[in-house]
């Protein structure tokens, strides 16, 4: 596809650089050039495509790391109630009952809502099935992402076989679109012995799969709960000298190519871990506060040079894919706890969004912020909008002001995805009784015990 | 008007009941019946007016307890600076030069943007001004609001006059769309003289102009910030010996009639305080975590039996109309910082959203729930969407999913104000035009330091 998006006010993520009467133009899957709209539609007078974005705002696909896309199902099913009932009762019976089909559903209707709010990237942890999932449904929905198959102490062999299964049926595959990641749970339901060999299977993954450029990521929650120290000890009775990203570091799993979820009971050892090693950090407020989980130091992962990107978590705890307003509650969570006004601008929001977003998937070669060279992951903003009246800074309305409902237009891989906030690739009606059917059908088998 | 709404979700807000295949029949600015769908339109064979709700969820209009609607001019003007640097090098000089024109824009703005996210009633304090103001704004997009006047110490003949003006004209005005408030602005700016000279005020007020069932109330700012002490120490060489409600009630000026903006700092004596005189309170979740102002210690106040309403605050400080984000953060806030995930249920905020609303306006015997009898202030609000999909529960989608930008149809008093999110009273892009022209005079104006 040639295209030309013009006339907008360009937030390239670049270097600070905004352009307003601006101009990205596409070519194939790339971005191949950026600049003033006057100069642009100079250099290419005809036969591309064009956008015109007069009265928009132009910006890099948001990357949403942390997500369980499948979960959509159950997005309102138990809510305010104590997490331990909450899981034991409500999330993993259900779970026990849901079907590859619902997989694929519950990560189609994701992937539609991440689109239609202008995420272009998702990192999601959930189950792979090697006929029906989740990375099938971000292809069909024409979506970037990072799916992992989460692996448990308890089902070790059920989890390499489908890690193999996953990694050579999807790493970088659908025109790069999908990328895999291998996903230990959590540090107290993944054994220490089982920690390392996870790592070394995602050396063995990647030597057969990966490479450099498209690496295949681990993904994990750490620090989740201040009791996780607790829960280690319990599960595997081992006595933790520190906090727990010092206890994933003796273990010898913790690089940069590790995206840790959540990251909210970290020590200061654990931040300076994170920094030696270069793991990255999914902050994800929203669900931290409707669990209760507690509140994640970011300003000091910030202050040490940690990477600090953003998730929505599931729809279960959360209970929207929506990182707009993921962005907005980062941005007044910590300026509130830490009675501190200044902390945490929408300018650094913006960036957890998109680029440090791109880094904490190891993808930033290829996303994250509009510049030559870099794949066509944008999303088109409309801004003349009465909650976006007036504009006196762009950056701070779309932090603080916008609504994922303002996303008009969003370009994946060079393909509009969505045009005018119409989805191009599959039929959302459809996926919305998709979704209705699968979800009466679960609590079905759940209320008659039928798996 | 007659109006039939039918084949959708009632939510009534009155005793728990919800009806699934409800129908809502209006008469002039009345809700005159409340049912089954079947049953009503049995009932009301022809005539009627018909909106067909089928897929859509109807709730009392939401009703957004502290605004200062004509700040909309300054949305994304300032942020992310420290409190005092915020207030006097950017708010107050570019407030100096708004004129009442641009008070009128602003809060016109304000008012569309409320209306489209289905708020039907704001309780807004500003300065207020004879010939455009904020009232006129609120009358012209045809939303109910209680209109007040702010007063400073340093100011005092002309708050009088102007009290005593917006009384007159506007209380119980324009189909008793309009009510008025006296609006001291808080216990740091209004020396305790001229406080109880202003609740005096207000008695004679209500005495010309209010009436037991539509009152004059009290709007003031409370205990937003911990130093509030400290401030009128500073400011009247008074030494409070309890928390700051504490001293307003030794002024003798506290009552059922006063609604509290914020109630941030309080101690538990002054939590007795309210629930002793009735005192309501405006919860403003977003604004605190902005401003960095602390948390309100909300699960205590509703333990106590006071009334939580919940409030925007400020399109400068925060920087949305938006009720629906300030439900979700209200509901997300207080698990988190409280560490417990049964705290404010989804339920709960929205009674705060709307029967407590209703009550902190001391509007109760009118709006807030829909129920026979009370004014017809509804939002219809659209519920097959991808993030609202698949339905568990309306509630909590309300609450946990729903965006303002859901809200299809909005009624007030029994008129109809939104259709298919279409602004039936005024035109959106005329406002929006109206509010750049001012920003960019108002800019100019403080850049020459012209008034």
């Amino acid at each position: 596809m040639e295209l030309i998006i013009h006339s907008g006010t360009v937030i390239t993520m670049k270097d600070g650089r905004v352009i307003r009467d601006g101009a990205v133009v596409v070519e194939g899957q790339a971005i191949v050039d950026v600049g003033e709209t006057s100069e642009i539609l100079r250099k290419y007078p005809r036969g591309y495509e064009r956008i015109n974005a007069r009265g928009k705002v132009v910006v890099p696909g948001l990357i949403n790391t942390h997500q369980h896309a499948a979960m959509s199902l159950l997005r309102g099913y138990a809510d305010d109630l104590p997490l331990q009932e909450w899981l034991e009762k409500w999330i993993w019976p259900i779970e026990g009952h849901m079907t590859a089909h619902d997989i694929y559903v519950g990560a189609l209707l994701t992937a539609v809502e991440s689109a239609l709010g202008g995420t272009t990237t998702v990192n999601t942890m959930y189950h792979y099935t090697p006929d029906e999932n989740e990375a099938k449904a971000f292809v069909d929905v024409g979506l970037r992402a990072v799916v992992g198959h989460v692996c448990f102490s308890w089902r070790k062999e059920g989890d390499k076989n489908a890690l193999e299964d996953l990694a050579k049926n999807w790493h970088n595959k659908a025109d790069g679109l999908v990328r895999v990641s291998v996903d230990p749970h959590a540090p107290y339901t993944v054994d220490p012995e089982y920690m390392r060999e996870l790592k070394e299977l995602c050396g063995e993954l990647n030597e057969k799969y990966g490479s450099e450029k498209a690496p295949i990521i681990w993904h994990v929650h750490v620090a989740e709960t201040s009791d996780e120290p607790e829960k280690i000890r319990r599960a595997f009775n081992k006595n933790l000298k520190g906090g727990v990203m010092e206890y994933l570091d003796s273990l010898g799993v913790l690089d940069s190519r590790v995206v840790a979820a959540h990251c909210v009971a970290l020590t200061d050892n654990d931040i300076a871990v994170m920094k030696l090693r270069g793991v990255k950090a999914s902050h994800n407020p929203i669900s931290n506060l409707k669990l209760a989980s507690g509140i994640s130091p970011v300003p000091k992962m910030l202050e040490q040079g940690v990477t600090v990107s953003l998730g929505t978590d599931s729809p279960c705890s959360n209970n929207s894919a929506d990182m707009f307003e993921v962005m907005k509650v980062a941005a007044l969570l910590h300026k509130g706890v830490n009675r501190n006004p200044t902390l945490i601008s929408a300018a650094q929001v913006l960036n957890m969004a998109t680029v440090e977003g791109a880094r904490a998937l190891s993808w930033d070669s290829e996303i994250g912020s509009i510049e030559v060279g870099k794949k066509a992951d944008l999303a088109i903003i409309g801004f003349v909008k009465p909650h976006l009246c007036p504009v006196h800074n762009e950056v701070s309305h779309l932090v603080y002001a916008a609504k994922a409902t303002d996303v008009e237009t969003v370009i994946v891989n060079g393909k509009i995805v969505v045009e005018n906030r119409q989805l191009k690739t599959v039929k959302g009606e459809r996926v919305m009784k998709m979704a209705e059917k699968a979800k009466t059908r679960l609590l079905e088998r759940l209320k008659s015990n039928v798996k």
